[in-house]
C-alpha cells in the first residue's frame, strides 16, 4: 500500500497514464497542457460530463475501485448512447485524499479506461487535486456522430411508439436492497439486481445499431428514472404519452424484490433509479426494422406505449383497462440528497 | 436567498442555463443528454480539464463567487493558451451543498461563462450533484487549432530562447500575503498582487498572436511555478536551460512583498505559484517578429535565457556572473496539501 502523499502528484499521474493504451485520433496525449484530438470532416462532436461522489454514487463495501470507475464510465457512455454517438475520448478529473491508496486509484482509473476500450475510446487527459472530505470523480466524455444524425429529446411526434431497453428499475432496486438489507442483500437471489447497480452496461451498441435504421425519432437515457426522464422527453418534444402496463417487460425478480422491500412495484419500475437504459420514440413504420436490429444485439427492447398530442399528459393504461397518471417523479439530487 | 434544496435540481439547472448566451458551433446545447458540437474540417480539437476545491483554490473571504468562477475558467484557458488553441466550448461539473445559495451558484456559473465569452466560447453542458463537505467545481474546456499547429512541451531545441510572459510569481505571492497578513493584505500597496491571484487573465490573446509568427517551438503554462513547469518542458524536449537573472522582468512590488514576507525573492519568482503565464521556447531567428507581435498585444514578454543540449541541467546565471541550480521545485498537490 502506498498513499498519494507518499508517491507525490507527478508519480501518481505517471502511474495512471502509464497504464493507458493507444486511442485513435490522439495527436497529443497525456503529459502536455491539453490533449489534441482530431475529428474527421463532416463529423459532429458530442460532449457529456457526469460525476460520482464517494459514499453516494459508489459504495466501497459493495464494489471494487475498478468497478466504481467502470460505473462512472458507463454513466457517461449512457448519455452518448442516448445521442446515438460513438465514444471517442475522455478526461477524468479526480479529487482524492492524500491518504488514498495509490493502487486503488490506479484501479479506479483503469476501470474508467477499460470500460471505454470496447468502443475504441479511452482516457486522454485529466486533473488530480487533493481533498480532505469525500472524494469525487468527474468524467467528461467526447463522442462523434455524423452531421445531423444525433438523437435528441425533442423529436418525438404524436403517434410514435415508446420503446424501452432492458429491465428498467433493476439498478435502483439493487441499491435499495443494499441499503435496506445490508449483507442480507448478498444472497444469491438478488445478484442480478445488485449487478444492475454495481456493474451496468450502457446501451451504446444497441444505440448504434438502431441508429442505422433511421427509425428512432427521439431518445433519452433513464438514469433519473422512467417517469422523470420520459417527462423530460415529452416536454422537449411537446407531446404526451400513454404507457401500456400489459406491454411492460415482465420482471419476476423485480416483483419479488418489491415484496421483500414492501414497496409498490410502480415505485421500482417507474420511479427514481440509476438505470442506464434508453427510452426511445420510434416511427411506427420502422418498428419491424427496429425489432430486427435490436434482436441482433441481444438487448431486450419492449414496445410499451405511444406518444400523443396532449402535452404534459403522462398516463398508464392498467391491466384492468383503467388509466392512472404515470407515478414517480424524477430524481432531484438536492431534495433527496442523492 | 434561496438554497439549492429549496429550488430543486431542475430549477437550479434551468436558472443556470437560462443565463447563457449563444455559442458558435452548438448543434444541440443544454437540456439534452449531451451537447452536439461542430468543428470545421481540418481542425483539431484541444481538450483540458481543471478543478477547484472550496477553501483551497478559491477563498470566499477574498473573492466573490463570480470571480471564483472566472478564475476557474482562466485556469483552463491558460492550458489552451499553452497549446495555441482557440477556446470553443466548456462543460462545468459541480459538487454543491444543498444549502448553497442558488444565487451564488448562478454567479459562479456566470463567472465561468463570462470569462469564456471574449473568445466567442461558452458553457454548453455540465453536471450538478450534491456534496456534504467541501464544494468542488470541475471544468472541461474544448478548443480548436489548425491541423499540426498546436504548441507542445516537446519542441524546444538547444539554442532556442526562453521567453516568459507577464510578471511570474505575482499570483502565488498574492496568496501568501492573504495567508500571512490576513486583512492586512488588503492594504492598497498589495492590490496588484492580490488581483494576480484573484482575477488572473490567461494569455490566450498573446498565444494566438505569437502563433501566427511560427516562431514558438514549445510552450507550457507555469501554473505550478517556473521551476517545475520549465523542468517539465525541458524533460519533454530532452534539453536543459540556463536562465539569466539580469534579463528577468524587474518587479519592485514582488521584491517589497518578499521583504515583508521574509522570503527569498527566488522562492516567489521561481517556486510554486498559481500564475497563468506562459514560458515559451523561441526560434532565435524569429525573435524580432515575436517581440513585435507581443508588443501589439500589450503583454510584457521577457527573453530570460536559452535552452542547451544538457538534459536535466537547469541553472541561473546570477548578476555577479556566478551560476546556481534553478531553485524551487514544482507544486505537488499531495505533498503540500494544495
Amino acid at each position: 500500500m502506498t498513499t498519494l502523499r507518499e508517491l507525490g502528484e507527478f508519480e501518481v499521474i505517471r502511474r495512471l497514464t502509464a497504464a493507458r493504451g493507444e486511442v485513435a485520433g490522439v495527436v497529443v496525449g497525456a503529459g502536455d497542457d491539453a490533449a489534441v484530438l482530431r475529428l474527421a470532416p463532416g463529423v459532429e462532436l458530442v460532449a457529456t460530463t457526469d460525476a460520482f461522489v464517494e459514499g453516494r454514487h459508489f459504495l466501497p463495501a459493495w464494489c471494487t475501485p475498478r468497478a466504481a470507475g467502470a460505473r462512472l464510465a458507463e454513466a457517461n457512455l449512457s448519455d452518448l448512447a442516448a445521442m446515438a454517438a460513438t465514444p471517442c475520448w475522455a478526461l477524468l478529473s479526480l479529487g482524492a485524499r492524500a491518504e488514498h491508496e495509490a493502487e486503488a486509484l490506479v484501479e479506479f482509473h483503469g476501470g474508467v479506461d477499460g470500460a471505454l476500450r470496447p468502443y475504441g475510446a479511452g482516457l486522454v487527459g485529466g486533473n488530480l487535486t487533493s481533498v480532505e472530505g469525500a472524494e469525487w470523480f468527474s468524467l467528461t466524455l467526447l463522442g462523434a456522430v455524423a452531421h445531423g444524425r444525433a438523437w435528441t429529446r425533442s423529436g418525438a411526434r404524436p403517434g410514435d411508439l415508446v420503446a424501452v431497453s432492458g429491465w428498467p428499475g433493476r439498478a435502483g432496486c439493487g441499491l435499495r436492497l443494499m441499503q435496506a438489507l445490508g449483507d442480507g442483500a448478498r444472497a444469491g437471489e438478488w445478484a442480478a439486481l445488485l449487478e444492475a447497480w454495481c456493474a451496468p452496461v450502457a446501451r451504446v451498441a444497441l444505440a448504434r445499431t438502431l441508429a442505422e435504421t433511421g427509425g428512432v425519432m427521439a431518445a433519452v437515457d433513464i438514469s433519473d428514472g422512467i417517469a422523470g426522464d420520459l417527462g423530460h422527453l415529452c416536454a422537449a418534444s411537446g407531446v404526451g404519452v400513454k404507457l401500456d402496463e400489459a406491454a411492460w417487460p415482465g420482471d419476476p425478480l423485480l416483483e419479488r424484490a418489491a415484496t421483500r422491500l414492501d414497496l409498490p412495484l410502480d415505485t421500482l419500475r417507474f420511479g427514481p433509479s440509476d438505470d442506464y437504459e434508453l427510452v426511445l420514440a420510434i416511427d411506427p413504420a420502422r418498428r419491424p426494422a427496429i425489432e430486427q436490429a435490436a434482436r441482433a444485439t441481444g438487448v431486450p427492447l419492449s414496445f410499451v406505449g405511444r406518444f400523443h398530442d396532449a402535452p404534459g399528459v403522462l398516463a398508464v393504461r392498467r391491466g384492468d383497462g383503467s388509466e392512472t397518471p404515470l407515478p414517480g417523479a424524477g430524481f432531484d439530487h438536492f431534495a433527496t440528497g442523492g
